[in-house]
């Protein structure tokens, strides 16, 4: 597919020829995507059968024929038939940033002979699908199209010291450069706007797409973009990325879930009761309430409240909650684990009319580490995975069997390959029974597992 | 004024008297309270004069002879006549906690006789008025009420290792301690919402009362409570409290402006644009955009960015912005330095309809502070104050003028004191011709300030 394509599914209408004629009539619509898994696992034969043609749960990684840029590594696993397709998507790219100049149609190329005109970045992410895998497809094709997109818009600012009030560089007022300073409006503060609308982009063409072709269904993202000698963590939903540093783990994300963002669910809820079409209620209950509850006082939670009260239990709070149940069981309107992500446009509540979109933020929380500020040693690196992993590892145990993997295999030049393969086996345990249990006798993990490790040292260095 | 009449104008009705009876008829509305300076600065002669009787700006400050809890010291100074009264107010006092037991009326006092139902907790608040000293001086006189009030609907709750399901300790399911296990909610989570509850509930005490007797205007809140071995300081506004410790400054607050609230503020705007009413764009510009900015790409941002992005002008943007300004010159609505607050109930944008307490809140936010996971050594104190000192002090300095001032004055009783008035000059400076300046020929405050210093080191002794 195409970038024409993707501009065709965004404007709704027939693409423009580079010449900028149009077509002569509307195209047939699109195809829906075909199920698949992350380009850079393609090879021999049968892999694109959901479970290796063989109902399993083999672990896939990358091998050393197709290297990822900085000798990253991949490894995945699909879960334990609570579906058919393996929901979660990968992607793995150089993204080159062309400067788009105003008034300039963005096919006439003739700024390619400037390579100063040039940024490279590269680009991990991370998709978990939910309810089908085809929104996570849709993602996994277009969100670095996207990135790519509004980084090229903002080109002209990221690559001077500060950005300039007006994107022409013209001057409209003098003390113009002292506003922006006063703001202290930096250049990283411009790739944290290009991709928080590139997410919202790639939501609207997750939802156009999804109309056009039926289909239904929303995901997880989670991107890493390495820019200009910073990492830039932007995610959107439960999967998580930290860095293993030889000292110390830095988190470069944190959880969207029905739970963490109770308050601002509840505050919609508030503003727009109708939003609940009078089938839950807003409030928080340590449980569901019951009919003995009615009349007594009980402890609750309203928008407003990061502390816990008593309220009076009237009928009305027999009503479902708008966010209940707790850990991996939290659930927003009883239907969906995450509260923030791509897709889920037609999603309704089963058996009624509300719609779960409302309540979903497309938008990213971007985290930046400056490589700069840090003395970046061999074995350090950036760590992503889907919730399969950290359901069962915490971030202490994962850098720990990073730090002592990679000690005990310096010379192997896989070792990120193996180290992600590693991670993903640990999680995914062993089959006993009809059981898939971890070494120490708990139970593993039965969903979709993906995980990159990127190693960081030798970042400047094309694979 | 008494607690009955707060029920009074809280229920907006005649109150009941103790027995239950209704009054005869309706009483006349409340007068507007009297401006007047803190309780515990009263005395002599001349206070209740604006400056002191002499148009000065004399700094007044807590004496020996009328000592606070815990030895505390408390100061302050009048603006440079911006306007007629000092407009931060504060209140220090006891708060005993009765267990109110459901069905009982609150004024059935036999609960009086068991010593092991009472709580008492300490407490200190300062409050910055603007628009007129009124929404401030009802803050003072009835925000402990309100917490009081709060704390004891959740005595039987704060009394226990953890707090039941259940108000009442009866148990409707047999799991319900895990159900509150699982949640983590703890003895200090009830006091949080306790505070929560009691703000919103005062500033409908002040709107009810403002509206009564034709005032208006509003004031920020801050508000420390020491309760069983933990102190919780409440903020909503920009006054600051921090921990100076022997080797650590702990900030327990942060501010809340319309620059901090940016995003919640623009938020609330794009799913109201009614509330602009055509006359402010939610979007934010580095600066205030001209006739000459239209058709540009300029530096912007919207409710969902963190970072920037560059939008064409058009016409609409050059409508006077909903956040606008920098640092202290930041208003909301052109109207307000604040986001957060009690009051302004009726507050309108200048020659329009435009309201703005739409867009504030009244609501704090909590940091809690655990005594018993710190070794609290004699000099260590709580300072709490209004932004008049901190616009001319940061965090750094204040905690070296604190440790430097009570390393040299360890024998002095009064030394907190001595120090609240000291931190208070520093920040007034001295008057050179007409202005106030710093001894680094800095400009001064022109502002209300107020401290308070509380030592933490014997809190356990009452005063």
């Amino acid at each position: 597919m195409s970038a024409e394509w993707l501009r065709w599914v965004r404007r709704g209408g027939p693409a423009e020829r580079p010449g900028g004629s149009q077509e002569p009539g509307p195209r047939p619509p699109p195809a829906a995507p075909c199920y698949r898994r992350p380009k850079f696992l393609r090879g021999g034969g049968g892999e694109e059968s959901p479970r290796g043609g063989r109902g399993g749960r083999a672990v896939r990684g990358t091998g050393p024929e197709r290297p990822l840029p900085w000798g990253s590594g991949y490894a995945e696993v699909i879960n334990a038939e609570k579906s058919e397709f393996n929901e979660d998507q990968a992607t793995c790219c150089q993204i080159s940033i062309r400067r788009r100049e105003l008034g300039l149609e963005e096919d006439k190329e003739w700024l390619i002979l400037c390579s100063t005109q040039f940024l490279t970045g590269y680009y991990w992410a991370l998709f978990d699908g939910h309810g089908g895998p085809a929104a996570a497809i849709i993602a996994s094709n277009y969100l670095h199209y996207c990135i790519k997109q509004k980084l090229e818009e903002v080109a002209g600012a990221i690559t001077e010291t500060h950005p300039p009030m007006h994107m022409s560089g013209r001057c409209v007022c003098d003390s113009d450069p002292q506003f922006v300073e006063e703001k202290h409006i930096r250049v990283e503060d411009m790739v944290v706007g290009a991709l928080e609308n590139a997410f919202q982009e790639c939501d609207e063409v997750i939802g156009q797409e999804m109309e056009a072709t039926g289909q239904t269904g929303g995901c997880t993202a989670l991107a890493a973009l390495y820019l200009q000698g910073k990492l830039y963590v932007a995610n959107a939903g439960d999967s998580r990325a930290i860095l293993v540093l030889k000292d110390t783990v830095v988190p470069m994300s944190c959880e969207f879930t029905p739970e963490t963002e109770r308050q601002r669910l509840q505050h919609l809820a508030f503003l727009f009761p109708k939003l609940l079409d009078g089938e839950f209620t807003r409030f928080e209950f340590p449980r569901r309430l019951k009919g003995d509850d009615v009349g007594q006082k009980v402890l609750y939670r309203d928008y407003f409240m990061e502390g816990w009260g008593y309220k009076l239990v009237e009928k009305a709070d027999l009503k479902y909650p708008l966010v209940h149940g707790h850990g991996k069981q939290a659930r927003l309107l009883g239907t969906l684990a995450v509260s923030r992500g791509l897709g889920d446009h037609q999603l309704k509540v089963i058996d009624t009319n509300i719609e779960v979109k409302p309540f979903l933020s497309c938008i990213p929380k971007v985290n930046i580490f400056d490589f700069a500020l840090h003395d970046i040693k061999e074995n350090d690196v950036l760590i992503m995975a889907t919730d399969g992993l950290w359901d069962i590892l915490c971030n202490k145990e994962v850098a720990h069997m990073t730090r002592s993997f990679l000690a005990e295999n310096r010379t192997d030049p896989h070792r990120f390959s193996e180290l992600a393969k590693c991670l993903v086996y640990r999680a995914r345990g062993k089959k006993i029974g009809h059981q898939w249990m971890l070494d120490d006798s708990h139970e593993a993990s039965y969903d979709d597992i993906s995980v990159f490790v990127i190693p960081l040292h030798n970042r400047d260095e094309d694979c």
